[in-house]
């Protein structure tokens, strides 16, 4: 077969596993595989490389992927779509095989129905993707969280501090609920609920009462906050010219209005980037590897128009297009294992 | 409710994480935790301590158990059962949560019959307990284990070496398939199967090659390697008298028996005990937390006789004499990706 | 002898490691040792705790200080010099043992003036101390910036973007230079030297003519940048209500110029108090726990009113005065060193 | 110029990271490099391969060593010598700089008498070169060796055990001394004393009778210990056939001692060469850095017969033979601060 392997959106870490793992699987079934160069922009543009076992060589803990990544969308090019397909079919390939999060499922959605045989690999540090348990990238930007959360620990009970923390998550609040019960938080403010602010400032006075004169507060970047006079606090919506580090967000909003109602010391910590990047961890380099190898599988059934996700121990197998349809957002059973550690 | 909370068998990451959940549950639902000392031991000395929000605060991020725990096994002790049952009765507990490994699950399946309320959590660095995903500690294990991988390349690939790294596993090799996959290993070598020392040997010569002057090999401790004269190579049977810290065991047999063969400057590691201790991962502590909560969850419902387990995002409850029956071992998906790997 | 200790100003990885190496020596010698809480505020206040050798059991690897820490300054409040001295005379004191960084030498100077037998030791991540080749904290600072400069390495390089890292570093750009060196940043800029725009802007351009597609730029929080105009870009002098996390700083800034200038994709991460906290590297620990046991042989030796530092292998004593009179800046040789690797 | 680049002797941490600045600054005086491939062996076989901006790029956070090593010594091969006389005048080198450890520096010394233009960069994990206070490679086995003892150190206090860890360090015990205070051992055996087995036991049960149950001792490669019949314990002389692993060393008799003196549950883990690969610290990438810049410098002045190493925070250049004549053993000092935390 010949094979046309990207990896779209945001980067995260694992990606470069998963093209190992592809390329690997692959030359071992006697397949060619091309990698197209910075995503969808690459394939707007027929810009690709023969990947061979050298090139994938020793890529494995890195953290970014070799194929280079960017934020296009060929759907909102004009003619982007007629342009992809028509690379697709210059390059004479079999099957494209797409590494990528929300942005990536809704183009490869279009594609399939388009008639491309297409398969998905699903990755985001955010892991609102639905049909897999976990997403490639999000182990990773957890443990890195929590790393974070820890040594904010020490500082915050040696100056009886309140420590906001501002984690990635867009519209599910993965990355918090995780990296905040690992890392003991004493709230978990994700963007699925709205959270009251004297609720918050409660929990503060009751962990003071206690002689627990610090605080943890973990909070997605799109979380949202209710004042006393019923406004919302969220992040403005106003995007920032930089993109997605949205500075004076939510972190800083909220820790200005917890320190005047509680007189408490306030400290905010934006994470930003450094949850995207680095080598990954165990969990994100066997998930990446093992849904690189089903979906060469996948190619060779014929089984196009899919998602390759996990399900517990086990490879799960959805339609494209039933995946694209929703987010996968934070459980219930989460938000009252948050609630038994407030305070 | 009155809840008695012991961890049993060797220790593992995480074990705090799992007392800090229980203690933090149960005390938000009114009820009182007593901690048994040193494990099973400690059970049948009746030696217990009552664990607090203070006595588990700051816990969350430590390896070991501040309970103890000790290779003390009831069933094997004369009138131990009746000494159980009776501390059980005299502290007037309404359930016992024990935190445990195989031997744990097969002394709380006797004791579940013989009437005594009981829900286990199941932890192992092994990840054999059946009736789970994953087991607390098991995460952790293989990311110390992949980092030390990743070490160990750095070094064969500059000396030109092959590089046996032998790791935990003993009846199955959930943490030399995990961390081999993780680490890039050349070979994963586990106690499911019997392998071919020629097949090795060819892995070595068919990398040499292809100008890979160098090979990495993940051995789990119980592996087998039958010798082109029929005879198996395994961990000599004899223990040794430390315990579980077999010094001479399948990893340097291997790698003499590679550089005879071969004449590739071999070096062998043993990782030890280092994969049982220190700071467990967040995901470990995620498991950890999320499985506390449910064994508290699960007394309040007298849901007992059971063992609170992972699949994919959920929990799952499974009675203790099912999950104490059979070991899980290694799937076959997770052979053949090896295979894709190797040489 | 009765020693008191105290840990004063901003927290850092490695005061624990100090105060353990104070009792365990101390003790050792028939000593008893009281720790003075939350630095010169308890001093102030005459709160004092005895430390014995359970306190100080299993703290070595933690950050943070078990004494607590307050950016209070007696010499600021009215009579609180007497009211120091005052609690010193009560205690029965022998000497006064302070791990601290510029503010507390300061301190000490005034008091060793007055006759107060102390002895410092000296700390801060900015490793801006006369007197000492390293302060407690800086390593474990500048390995946390390298870690998190790795991290963002692989994102710029797959999304080719400039990086923009602001580290602290008030009046020295220690962390700057030795993170950007171990990070391999293409310009470190630190608060000792003013740089120009047009000179970052031509690195950029430089590396991209080489195929190199995106930057790494290293930011001391008090770096300056003269833009074309001759105007100076720094972080705005006045003080955020939270204190020292000056949001939109310097880095926020430059990445909008640079932005503008260069038409490249800029992102900027600041790296806040995670620098501060968690637990010391090696470097770190074995510093401390030096510099601790130094001050009780200085205080058994009598030789009051100095700083132990670290001179190459060995300790090094300066007189308090001589170290409180001038700021340790970066020394021209890094300089040179970072213009080798620009660009 | 035209500079010829090795590195010899066993691999470590932070080697990359000198190819690079070596590299770096070269090519920025608009000199060529020239990378001798496999150490010594590849100088013996003129074995060589230009060094460019781009073969050394992105190689500062990686451990190895790009260019190869080996143990060859070409002063034990026939014509050794002469042979790589020969080598160096045909490749028309104007220097070599040899990055290496003991070895390397007698080798080195010889050459230099022989009228060849050579500068060094010391580089081993055990810290044992006069002449500097830190070589490459030493602070990244240290934190690797303190890692694991954090790890075991939690694991022995929930089983009450005695952990040994041995570390290497054939005649000096500078990594043994380093990671044993900041992990916090309870004795640290190094090659310089010879240790009496009765105080260790002694340790033991002094510990004990405080309520301490556990004990961690860190024992380098070739310690010796006094048997109560005088004999002394150490590593069997006869060497393995693997090389430097020597299977049952010190490490597995001194536990055998101990578990049968003190009936203490006793367990060893030898940590072998986990120490010398992987990612170096930031320290030791600064380390390297500054060495490898000084080193061109030194070319440039022509200051042959050199080895440049750190003093304090300055280079400190020194002649070779003088380097070469001694090894750097564990100061006095070390001795004295081990024996405060003993027990």
């Amino acid at each position: 077969m010949k094979i046309g392997l990207l990896t779209g959106g945001g980067d995260c870490s694992g990606l470069n596993a998963a093209i190992r793992a592809v390329v690997r699987s692959a030359i071992q079934k006697g397949d060619r595989v091309f990698g197209i160069q910075d995503g969808w922009k690459g394939f707007l543009e027929g810009k690709n490389v023969p990947l061979t076992l050298e090139k994938t060589s020793g890529i494995l803990p890195l953290g970014g992927t070799i194929l280079g990544s960017a934020r296009v969308n060929p759907l909102k090019v004009r003619g982007g779509i007629e342009k992809c397909l028509r690379h697709f079919r210059r390059l004479k390939l079999d099957v494209l095989i797409s590494v990528g999060g929300e942005g990536t499922l809704r183009i490869a959605s279009v594609f399939s129905q388009k008639g491309m045989p297409i398969i998905c690999i699903p990755k985001t540090i955010d892991n609102d993707t639905w049909g897999t348990d976990y997403t490639v990238g999000f182990d990773t930007a957890v443990q890195i969280a929590t790393d974070a959360i820890d040594r904010l620990h020490t500082t915050a009970e040696s100056h009886r501090r309140v420590m906001i923390v501002e984690v990635m998550g867009r519209h599910a609040g993965w990355i918090a609920t995780f990296s905040g019960i690992a890392g003991g938080a004493d709230a978990i403010l994700i963007p699925e609920e709205v959270f009251e602010i004297k609720e918050l400032c409660r929990i503060i006075r009751k962990r003071s009462r206690r002689g627990r004169k610090f605080s943890i507060f973990v909070v997605s970047e799109d979380a949202r906050i209710r004042l006393s006079n019923g406004r919302i606090l969220k992040t403005p919506l106003k995007k920032d010219e930089y993109g997605d580090v949205k500075l004076g967000g939510i972190g800083e909003l909220l820790g200005r209005e917890l320190q005047k109602k509680t007189g408490s010391e306030v400290r905010v910590t934006v994470l930003g980037h450094i949850q995207r990047g680095g080598s990954p961890t165990a969990f994100d380099r066997v998930l990446a590897t093992r849904l690189g190898v089903a979906a060469v599988d996948l190619a060779h059934q014929k089984r196009f128009g899919v998602i390759a996700g996990i399900d517990g121990m086990r490879i799960r197998v959805l339609p494209i297009q039933e995946a694209a349809r929703k987010l996968k957002t934070v459980i219930p059973e989460f938000s009252q294992i948050g609630r038994i550690f407030f305070g």
